[in-house]
């Protein structure tokens, strides 16, 4: 088992897919992204990292509210066009149904089963990209998706990025049950 | 479709689990992590919420260097064991085959297909987690992983966690090309 260097860039991990929703104005918005995670228990927090010069970003920055909106596999193509066509030049929310809560400036997509009505509470500025820290503040779903009261990741069916080889994937099959393992 | 509203705490997406390596002197620590993501393209950045009590939080901010190891899902009973007990009670160390680079504080792991020396940049402290932003220094993978050169999804066989079900998945099957659909 021989290790070999390979590019620094090569980080090739299973990256969730999501559109993040914004509002410039009267106008929503909604830009394909796989650079966010989980990053606090109580509050619930999530970070976003977008890069510099999509409009998402300025309206991110202006309103420090956006939604994080979770598609169905079945949703990929939309998902991947809103990924490579600007806001700026082209009105992606008419390809959505959209809702509100008390969030304004926080657009969310009902053909996604998950959605997240975000509050920004910091940002990190890095060389290429924007580090957004927010809050969640609203979560919803629809029972169809459900199983006993919980959103249930085999009725949501979300699926996957990698990269640098740019392909989408599948969420596979049950593995196990996380954090049982205490003996070897 | 009616939304219900859903408890905040039900962020349910796709995590990519790894096993952070990190010193405390001599001895290497090995802690299972879901909560991380790439955050910049140039130079190739990520970062990692980690619980502010565990021992690999303590080396992190000590030593500002740490590795990033992608486990195969038939290391899933490993690095579960390695999320639930504490590095504080256990030499999880003697799990593993380690080797290193010229960052003497990122232990890495030679079972593990994919590993990634970091070095600490920036980080936010949030109410639970600690947010460490670095750089990937240095990248590591072996042949039988490889295809054209690059590393292959199919080959290394990363495994995903969902939250808050604690529930592991394999990665599924090829969906479609990314950053395609120019037109709907």
């Amino acid at each position: 088992m021989k290790k070999i260097e390979i590019a620094t860039n090569d980080f090739l991990i299973p990256m969730p897919m999501a559109l993040i929703g914004s509002k410039e104005g009267d106008q929503a918005n909604f830009m394909a992204a796989a650079w966010f995670n989980r990053v606090n228990a109580r509050p619930p927090m999530v970070m976003v990292a977008l890069i510099k010069s999509s409009q998402t970003t300025s309206n991110v920055v202006a309103n420090k509210e956006f939604s994080i909106n979770i598609p169905s596999f079945d949703l990929m193509e939309k998902t991947d066009y809103c990924g490579i066509i600007p806001g700026k030049k082209e009105n992606k929310a008419e390809l959505f149904d959209l809702f509100y809560c008390d969030l304004k400036n926080s657009p969310m997509i009902r053909e996604c089963p998950l959605n997240y009505a975000c509050r920004l509470t910091d940002q990190t500025e890095l060389p290429s990209h924007i580090v957004f820290f927010a809050e969640i503040m609203h979560a919803y779903c629809e029972e169809k998706f459900m199983t006993q009261e919980k959103p249930d990741i085999e009725k949501i069916r979300p699926f996957i990025l990698s990269l640098p080889d740019n392909r989408y994937w599948y969420v596979g099959k049950y593995l196990g049950n996380a954090w049982t393992n205490s003996e070897l």
